[in-house]
């Protein structure tokens, strides 16, 4: 991919230094940017972030970092995006480009593009990496390793914007980016994301065996209910936000698996058969 | 735990030299045994096993390994064990013990008890370990560590004899050897091991994406779809044989998804909370 810039030239904010912000400051270190700062309103994680030399400093004001910055990377919850694009539209150092880490897009779309001004570029994008825990303490630039990533262009963006984002998203370790219209990510995420969390909570609230579960389980249930510890004030907003998707992807689930037990009730062997074999063959390329 | 035998004064056959056999044979080695025999309808497998040095012997023909065996360790397709005991209930050595890994038990308990000879101890077992593929060519010593291992009791068999069978499940590497009735046995498999299945072969089958979900996928979609690469022979005769009790999970986890689903649709934060909370506490603790 050919850049026009040198990232030894670029001061880089993060805000909001929890997991997603810990594990791109930690990430973006080697690649050493001109500064990597941090603005979070958690003064004890700033000072962590220092303390690690992960960060160049940190700044409980936004004020000042965000006008020297080429690139601010918001790693904050759903809801307090917008918020915090309100509060500091003045603050951005004019030709700047500002992405986000955000689960769900069509909604923060037009909220965002609502309110920022004109000289700066929001490349909305979408890392599909995280953990079960939350903090800074849990941040590692091992969560982006492999990963996919989603942008999600709109007409507002420059390609050149468009493209430093990539690079950035490739040289932290992610392994494909690609790029998808907010619907089509929304509907996507639905399905391969929130649907699983779905699933696994639900699986997990359906224990009612009595016993040391963890005696008696073997390898899938384990990965199954991995995402099962999951950070309960997050998700609820983007499933919420994302609910039209969330529930028509719901709804198909919940038709195969009727499928799947109709088939057991009728001991109809060729239809189960059936099922299988083309799971097999959907997972195995996946 | 006190045992009154040596390992090395003892006779051992595998009934099959797939993936469970296979590892079985390359598990026990380490431990030698005087003996390590297979018996399998596929020469190929067989010769192998004598190339890699996993058995010492591999036989087509049931009856010379069976007469010498100590103790017997069935692996083969659940519809199979009870035709080949009825076969072979004259050729085993009287005292023996045997063996097997059958992911159901009441009906197998049932119909092998009524065939088996008196001098001869089945001690049903249920190593909680697996792959999604098959074959003497995926099987590795590394499948059962750490991995449960449930023993199903009953009057038939002599304490010393479950005792074998639990000192050899500990030293091929089983972390926690538990006891269950066959009923209570059944209930938890459907549970902790089939309802996962039903689920990631639903989940897998949902996909009405229409890209490459390969590129938009993270971790826990990987993690929980697995094992919708299946074994579709093995597992429609587990789900089959065992489906009074995975139909009550299958409508357990149903009513959990409508539950999550309603509460999305209502908008109901405080109920998808407490959802979360409550899975997350279940799954740290599990």
């Amino acid at each position: 991919m050919d850049i026009d810039f040198n990232i030894k030239d670029l001061n880089i904010t993060i805000v909001g230094l929890g997991l997603m912000g810990g594990s791109f400051a930690k990430a973006l270190k080697p690649l050493k940017p001109k500064n990597v700062w941090a603005i979070d309103i958690d003064g004890d994680a700033l000072g962590e972030g220092v303390k690690l030399s992960i960060i160049d400093r940190g700044y409980l004001n936004p004020k000042q970092p965000l006008q020297d910055s080429d690139i601010v990377i918001i790693c904050l919850y759903p809801t307090l995006v917008k918020p915090f694009i309100e509060a500091n539209k003045d603050n951005f150092k004019k030709g700047s480009i500002i992405t986000d880490v955000t689960g769900v897009k069509i909604g923060m779309m037009n909220d965002i593009n609502s309110v920022i001004p004109k000289d700066i570029d929001f490349v909305f994008g979408h890392p599909m990496a995280g953990r079960e825990k939350k903090g800074l303490e849990y941040s590692s630039a091992q969560v982006f390793q492999g990963a996919n990533y989603i942008i999600t262009p709109n007409q507002r963006n420059k390609i050149e914007n468009i493209e430093t984002i990539k690079w950035i998203a490739k040289n932290v370790g992610f392994k494909k980016v690609i790029e998808l219209s907010p619907q089509k990510h929304d509907e996507v995420i639905a399905f391969t994301s929130q649907l699983p969390h779905v699933l696994a909570v639900a699986l997990v609230n359906s224990d009612d065996l009595g016993i040391d579960t963890g005696s008696v389980v073997g390898d899938s249930y384990r990965e199954l209910t991995r995402i099962a510890q999951i950070n309960s004030e997050l998700w609820t907003e983007l499933f919420i936000e994302n609910k039209v998707n969330l529930i028509q992807k719901i709804e198909i689930l919940q038709e195969n698996i009727e499928k799947i037990k109709n088939s057991i009730l009728e001991e109809d062997v060729e239809s189960l058969k059936e099922e299988f074999e083309e799971s097999s063959s959907r997972r195995k390329n996946l």
